[in-house]
């Protein structure tokens, strides 16, 4: 069996916690099993990160991925990119540049399969609005890169207790009813069913989905949503031959038997998919694009400018982001 | 320092779990320091769930709760109260009879200082009603023994890992937006500062406020309940001198660090207070009224008439309903 190709690791915004992530992630590689992997641009970002945080590495400059595996073992590699330099705490459109850059180049590189995956680091959705970057974060770019648009791809995230997948984002709570379709939910389940049989190598995985309103409606008692939009849904994926279960009262659906009996939580709203998995799983949740022909994952959480450059950051959903990528890629073969 | 007042466990319904919830608490009241209580009526309904369920116990009957102490050792003491039969699985109007006579003897003797507190056994609403039971629940009706409406009390869920308070409870997610006001939340709010202070011993007592929207809207971009409505209750509450905090985005609020700055969290809708509580503490978590004359806990799980009759409910949410039930009303002196 040939090496796997190296996964490509982007910088995120050189003013959050993404380059001390990838530098604490290679020091862990051994401890963790870590497959080889680069970062995407920002060699001078990356070494003025390390003086300041007071970590000792060697960083070695590629000029292609494939010189990774040579590196790998004695010094985080780096691919050539955009440079510029480490500003700790203080976010600025010269940082945006360098993290669009290096989210571009892995993009790229995941793209035509000269890099096994791309794991993206945290970037500041502001930030980036200031460079002319028009999506409303990284999955939409990624999707769009990729030719899909945002419905045909599915945000999953992966945390060592559960795997749940909102199926409404970044929307008001107010307007999630109005959101909430039929055909949504059974394009996202399809979605999500594939990615899991194809990437994670679950044969038939099962699918529960969650009720929107408290006790799922208590038969219609509070809330039709249920019988109106979701029961269809099943019903619907059912008479595909997947494994689907619901609608589940949401309470009642994250307690630890309930996590036994589904592969994955398909969640109407953002915080029904996230609170669960932050509560149980704090620090280790990848998120995980579905849909996409190249692979994508990152860690679950933000640019966290407040503590960048103090070296407390956790690179653990990073690690987790960097594994679960590497496993997906062998699972592609 | 006299004896505490016996504490009143009532029998829930008896086609469900709440029977054998009674004996198996009775069982483990070595294992987990229980003080003293009695159940309220049903002696029939017991010595057969006991049958049922292959347990040994002794039942005691007493004509007056002060007879708890001298039984307590030796047998499970049941005041006289009404009675019937045992009827696992299958709910019907005369079981939901007596588990109303229950409740109602419970609470009587909790208001007039003859039980330390009431402990309430899950019950079927759709049963209860069809006696002519015009409360939602049992927590409307003990609000309203107690001459409070319901506006007055909150409803509390805690359990090893959290406390969290739902603002709004039995309603339709779309509804939600319209119900929250920051005359709702100031005055839940006090009632919860008030009581962890009484009940619970908490010196200025932490609350923290969930926002609604994800990201607590992310400063307006996804609703604006946030600042219209969440962040003057908390300006209101603060000009009280009370200690409090947000508006937090919810699935940043639950967990680990997070969890260790507050005492209480403070939830716009149902399931973004149970779901947590249920993922970290399934089978432990207890419901307490706060804002009552009297103290009322209760496990906080329903009847699951399926599993009911086979021995295998955990007993957890019960002790640990009793035991703090205890504690309060030790605090209360």
């Amino acid at each position: 069996m040939p090496d796997p190709v190296p996964l490509a690791l982007t910088l995120g915004d050189p003013a959050g916690i993404g380059p001390e992530l990838a530098l604490a992630a290679w020091l862990q590689r051994d401890r963790h099993s870590l497959q080889p992997f680069f970062v995407c641009g920002g060699r001078r970002v990356l070494e003025e990160a390390a003086a300041h945080c007071g970590l000792k590495l060697a960083i070695a400059a590629i000029d292609d991925p494939s010189a990774t595996d040579a590196q790998f073992d004695a010094a985080l590699p780096v691919l050539e990119g955009k440079d510029g330099h480490y500003g700790p705490g203080s976010p600025s459109e010269a940082g945006a540049t360098i993290a669009r850059a290096s989210l571009e180049q892995g993009t790229r590189l995941a793209q035509d399969g000269r890099a096994g995956a791309v794991i993206t680091g945290p970037v500041s959705k502001a930030q980036l609005a200031a460079t002319g970057f028009t999506f409303p974060g990284q999955t939409e770019f990624l999707a769009d890169a990729a030719g899909r648009g945002p419905d045909d791809v599915a945000m999953m995230i992966a945390g060592p207790s559960l795997r749940t997948v909102p199926l409404t984002i970044h929307v008001a709570l107010a307007e999630v009813p109005a959101r909430l379709t039929t055909g949504l939910i059974v394009s996202r389940a399809r979605i999500v069913a594939a990615a899991l049989e194809r990437d994670f190598g679950l044969t038939r995985p099962r699918l529960a989905i969650a009720g929107l309103n408290p006790h799922a409606g208590e038969n219609g008692t509070f809330g039709d949503e249920e019988a109106r939009i979701i029961a269809p849904a099943i019903a619907a994926l059912e008479a595909d031959g997947l494994s689907v279960t619901g609608p589940h009262p949401a309470d009642a659906l994250f307690a630890p038997r309930a996590r036994t009996t589904y592969d994955a939580a398909l969640c109407m709203y953002h915080d029904q998919a996230l609170v669960p998995v932050k509560a149980l799983d704090f620090d280790q949740g990848v998120n995980v694009t579905l849909g996409l022909p190249f692979i994508r994952t990152a860690p679950d959480h933000g640019t966290a400018f407040a503590i960048a450059g103090k070296g407390i950051a956790d690179p653990g959903a990073t690690i987790a982001a960097l594994k679960m990528a590497g496993e997906m890629a062998a699972r592609r073969g």
